[in-house]
């Protein structure tokens, strides 16, 4: 089966598929996904079809990855922020005792990622001294 | 220009381009790329030549999905507990007037990790009394 492609189609392919690529193998020493990086240079082997200009695939890739590795870059950082300040929001009102519903938690946590923006991190800590509720 | 598939290599790449855009456009609610998500559903829009069966597009799309979202969460996660440990580390050692050398923190992070694994995220805390940096 073929798939028609514009020049510019082709290109977000690209870009798309070496994004996939990297959230599927990129993070990984072991369990890497042949097929998927199989396909991937499969698809770029067309690269100097569409534009007419030979290039080698290392280069291609290479450029391709560091622009779509911002994506990734973005998603992780948005999410870290969101899920560190939702554990000390909950945290914190389990140790005054007071409800963990899910949209406690949440409200409480607005504060948190207020000060990761304002502060950064710099006041993160583990206290090695507190209890574990099953040590009681 | 024309892309020759096979059938698995169709699904292969469409599970690769579906895990790539939700890495680009899946945490937005702005600034969402819309040439990226109408590449994939021009992609998909072969889906039945392809298979020779009808799906609607919208299932076809969130099986996908739901399975290059374990990708997306399996990334997501071990870079948390990563970077986590290592602002931890840093902390501790520059609190205690130590050398935050990179190889010096990554060493002092690992107590971190074993932590994380034995007993989660319950001991983490952010310390408001203490002064920032550039307070003093």
């Amino acid at each position: 089966m073929k798939i028609d492609l514009t020049k510019k189609q082709y290109k977000l392919l690209i870009e798309l598929i070496s994004a996939g690529e990297f959230l599927v193998n990129g993070h990984k020493f072991k369990d890497y996904i042949d097929e998927y990086s199989d396909l991937e240079k499969y698809i770029l082997s067309f690269y100097n079809d569409f534009y007419e200009e030979i290039k080698e695939e290392h280069i291609i890739e290479k450029k391709i990855e560091e622009k779509m590795f911002k994506y990734y870059d973005e998603a992780v950082k948005k999410e870290f922020n969101e899920k560190l300040a939702m554990i000390l929001s909950s945290n914190e009102l389990k140790n005054n005792g007071k409800s963990i519903e899910y949209e406690d938690v949440l409200d409480n946590s607005k504060k948190y990622i207020k000060e990761f923006n304002r502060n950064g991190f710099e006041r993160l800590e583990l206290n090695w001294n507190k209890k574990l509720e099953y040590d009681e």
